[in-house]
């Protein structure tokens, strides 16, 4: 089996058990499903197959559950971060967002639900496990909340002052650093020598986000475009131009690459690494931002120059 | 030290141990010290260490830890529930709520993050005992997730139908349960026998919110009265008319008292359960209510016919 299909099938199958008994209020399962199961990427989870595989995958049930529970997570974020609140978007992955079909009370409830059902995944198989589990659920908590995951991240956002590495670490890097790590702790293993691997391949995502979002491949991304500059909020192409965020993203994709340990899986794991390059950024549109002059005037400058770049 | 005393010095403690290194987003860690440090009752935790206490309270530091989860998840539900999507309240415990002084954002994530750090508080003090770890996230988890922890309750609120019973348990009965529960567990003991009691206790609580907002006692409450029938919301005092539900509220705390297994302690905490019926609704007000006719015409009856009564 590929790694998406059992990022996808381990996902379903965590999802239904923690459902429970089948008396839950029907319309918030609706509203989890819906933001669960709507055609993402599970990046995270095959982040975490990845490196569960590569480090033996003894128990390969604990490692689709840390998976699943990350993605769980990494979907929360996703509802909370769409609400009118923050990012006030109507579409995500090309269909309704969970507040505009489901309404806001159902969405602020969806998103507390998923963080707790991505415990409650952990718990239903690692309790087996106990060492494995403690390690799991340390390393999930740092990843989303205090005081560098994903929520920290978020909270950037709504401070007078932010720094830019600081912020895109914890906003996209802490889950990426997460779900690397929970592979090699559902394997048994130690987690640091993956944590640049998750580092450098997160701050990427972001780097990416930043840059299709000037570029406004909106209808690729299943979202609107422009947030960024619609919200000031910083910005890796606003901060160093977009030929600049392209060499950027570049760089942290080669340490992303050489980071990979040494271990039976290398190649594969380097060739997902630069084929998720190719698909968040295309080479061929890098080389067209790399010309001379190539940034257009109209492009966006990151207007909060209280944001300091690290 | 009294019960209150330690659950308030035991909740800072824990607080403070998660919030981390000092690298937190400073305005998110304020709305979370505001949505946590604001004169609550701390009813749930004192339940847990009155628990505890009763079953021999043998790492007394774990049942702080527990307690103060418990408290923690309980201050989330408060900032979600009181945003406008919700109950768009101004006020709780006589300050502003946390969407009030702090905005919609930093209420949306302190929330998310108050849940993160619950799981927290229990890893950081429970790590060195796996197997009542477990026991204490599996019980907080069903406490606050689905199928009937708090998070559904709140979630039938948005459902065209739903069972009284069902909503009142899941809503405020279950992290009562799991308030009692936990301080067996953390004690190392068999939580089975203390189910009853963190039930009747909860229930009671929510009749006596119910009773509470149809008196209108809201400069007591510190929060608008009238919200139930203003959200036209499942309420015992519109289903079953004031007096009714003043008895069916001392029913509960009788149930409760009586349900206190065998120990040491149990006189003081029968005694702690009699207490707090008192402060929650006043017998001299429940004596008022038992006059024939003294139901005034102007009670709001409850509107959705469609919510049953078990």
């Amino acid at each position: 089996m590929n790694l998406l299909a059992r990022a996808e099938q381990s996902l379903a199958s965590c999802f239904e058990a923690a459902i429970g008994s089948g008396s839950a209020p029907p319309r918030l399962v609706a509203a989890m499903r819906h933001a669960v199961f709507s055609g993402g990427a599970r990046i995270r989870p095959q982040l975490t197959l990845s490196v569960a595989i590569a480090c033996g995958d003894d128990q390969p049930g604990l490692a689709n559950a840390a998976g699943s529970a990350l993605e769980l997570m990494h979907c929360a974020s996703l509802v909370h971060d769409d609400m009118p609140a923050f990012d006030d978007a109507d579409i995500r992955r090309g269909r309704p967002t969970v507040h505009k079909a489901f309404g806001e009370p159902l969405a602020l409830l969806a998103g507390d639900a998923l963080i707790v059902m991505a415990y409650q995944v952990l718990l239903n198989t690692g309790h087996a496990f106990p060492a494995r589990l403690i390690g799991l659920m340390q390393n999930m908590s740092a990843g989303v909340g205090l005081p560098n995951g994903i929520v920290a991240g978020q909270a950037w956002e709504c401070e007078p002052r932010a720094d830019l590495g600081q912020y895109q670490r914890a906003k996209t890097g802490a889950l990426f650093v997460a779900a690397t790590c929970a592979g090699a702790l559902a394997a048994g293993r130690d987690a640091r020598p993956w944590v640049t691997l998750g580092a450098s391949l997160g701050e990427a995502y972001q780097v990416a986000d930043d840059i299709r979002d000037v570029m406004g491949l909106s209808a690729d991304l299943g979202k609107p475009a422009g947030q960024d500059q619609l919200h000031t909020r910083p910005s890796a192409a606003s901060e160093l131009g977009l030929g600049g965020a392209v060499d950027y993203f570049q760089g942290l994709i080669q340490t992303a690459v050489d980071s990979v340990p040494a271990c039976t899986c290398r190649d594969m794991l380097q060739q997902l690494v630069r084929h998720e390059s190719e698909r968040l950024v295309p080479s061929a549109a890098c080389a067209a931002y790399r010309l001379p002059n190539a940034m257009p005037n109209t492009a966006p400058k990151f207007q909060a120059a209280t944001v300091l770049q690290t």
